[in-house]
């Protein structure tokens, strides 16, 4: 999809309303507070202790018992709660959205909440998935930045019904945060972050639980090779158990075929076919030098 | 096998020789410098070019121009070459050694090593294999730090026939370094480093040469964590290429396991078994919370 960013002009934000603060979430408040994206920012937490921390916070204006009072006035909502609860808090606050409101997410797969998203009545609300391409194993709002998403991915997923004017917005939103955006469909983006982003988190899980089973001491005699390599690992079970369960087919296929290059690398190894091992180590290294 | 440091008494050396200085080998003689290890620390490169410029750092204190010149009046050698050349350096060097010098190396594989080192005779020298679990992707003198082995592991792999004082000796050298020592058979370093770090390369190289064939424009899209689970696939081909070689069986044997262990999370994603899915996650996370 070719989206001119310029055909539109920039509107600032009156208010931008953040549901379920965590790492992401209040990232993006403080990034808004930081770039002036927002006149205001409404925050609601489910937990009434991080409601109490956020009325002291600079980046917070207005916290919220609900999540439909915090979303009814605003003109932006971002929901930043884990993937599996993105629908649910969707259809809660769409009644009280006013027209025109725009909702996105930061959820990891795409396919099946921009699916759901359009499934109701559109009259309240318009909503386009987003997956900034930030973050780290650490979770919480603790950890967060107003500059995690500076010079990172943003894929914005309209389906073939949004609008472009409120694509633009959002694109525009994501830029003004400091990211990089691209738009993807919902499907486009699943199969890519099956690949650049919960295979490497498999790979990673798998080997912990494969020399979690090897002796205690190995542990100590470990590179930081192996801490980078396994960094991912540390990230949160139950966030990655819905991200794998709603994007379940494409981590399969794309899991079993790396498994067929795992194969054939051994099988290399096995048959002395030092030439193809040498090749597929180069192929690595300059796909790996291409990443930086 | 049990070794008490403190039964022998700290000898300092009066002359270190180094061998072949790429990363590991400049890191060595700047350790000994910066921790007044050696007296003199003598240097060979086989490249006249960088014969030329060590003889302008202050880490070197004789430059010479063969392995065996080098050697002679050496009470310590490190051979720092790739594990490919380590054993014809030996070869060559040995009929120069005075009678009780030691010899060590920082090989990544240590059995075909240490048992050719053995084969010969040994009353000129006597070597113990090393291998410092330290370095990285990058390579050549210029990374080098002289603070690249503190607190890092450094595996000594004595042989069963190896004097308790010359192990003594080797050990107290990579302490002297700033590393954390532990002696290990070489047979059981070997199966511990394919588990540790030959497996995780092969991992890292394989999903770089796996993403490699998707569209150029996936790349873009990285996360930080797809960059730390793969910075490792950007070593030196021809290094692991011989590491590879010389380790084969072990690496093998692990690399098979490992692909156990991830078909066994394919399958359990497949059959929709998400409680074995979080089981694997969560001991995966554990073991990771370990490594830190």
């Amino acid at each position: 999809m070719d989206i001119d960013l310029h055909s539109q002009p920039y509107t600032p934000i009156a208010t931008v309303c953040i549901l379920a603060p965590g790492l992401l979430g209040a990232s993006v408040a403080m990034a808004c507070k930081k770039n002036r994206v927002a006149g205001k920012i409404h925050v609601w937490s489910r937990h009434s202790s991080t409601r109490a921390k956020l009325a002291e916070l600079n980046w917070c204006d207005n916290v919220f018992p609900t999540p439909l009072a915090a979303a009814e006035s605003a003109d932006l909502v971002v929901i930043c709660a884990p993937v599996d609860f993105i629908i649910p808090l969707y259809n809660e606050i769409r009644p009280a959205l006013k027209p025109g409101t725009l909702v996105t997410d930061v959820g990891s797969t795409k396919s099946t909440i921009c699916r759901q998203a359009a499934s109701g009545d559109e009259t309240n609300g318009t909503f386009i998935g987003s997956h900034p391409m930030a973050g780290s194993e650490k979770t919480g709002m603790a950890h967060a930045d107003p500059d995690l998403f500076l010079n990172r991915p943003c894929i914005v997923t309209p389906l073939e019904t949004s609008e472009e004017s409120s694509i633009i917005r959002i694109l525009q939103f994501w830029k003004s945060l400091g990211a990089v955006t691209c738009v993807k469909t919902p499907e486009e983006h699943d199969e890519i972050v099956a690949h650049i982003s919960h295979l490497p988190h498999l790979i990673a899980s798998s080997l912990c639980h494969f020399l979690d089973q090897k002796p205690e001491d190995w542990i100590q005699l470990a590179s930081s090779g192996l801490m980078d390599t396994t960094r991912i690992a540390a990230g949160d079970p139950a966030m990655w158990k819905a991200i794998i369960e709603s994007n379940r087919e494409e981590i399969q296929r794309a899991l079993s075929k790396y498994q067929d290059d795992l194969q054939r690398i051994q099988s290399a190894i096995t048959n002395g076919n030092m030439a193809e091992v040498v090749s597929l180590l180069e192929k690595g290294k300059k796909f790996r030098n291409r990443l930086d």
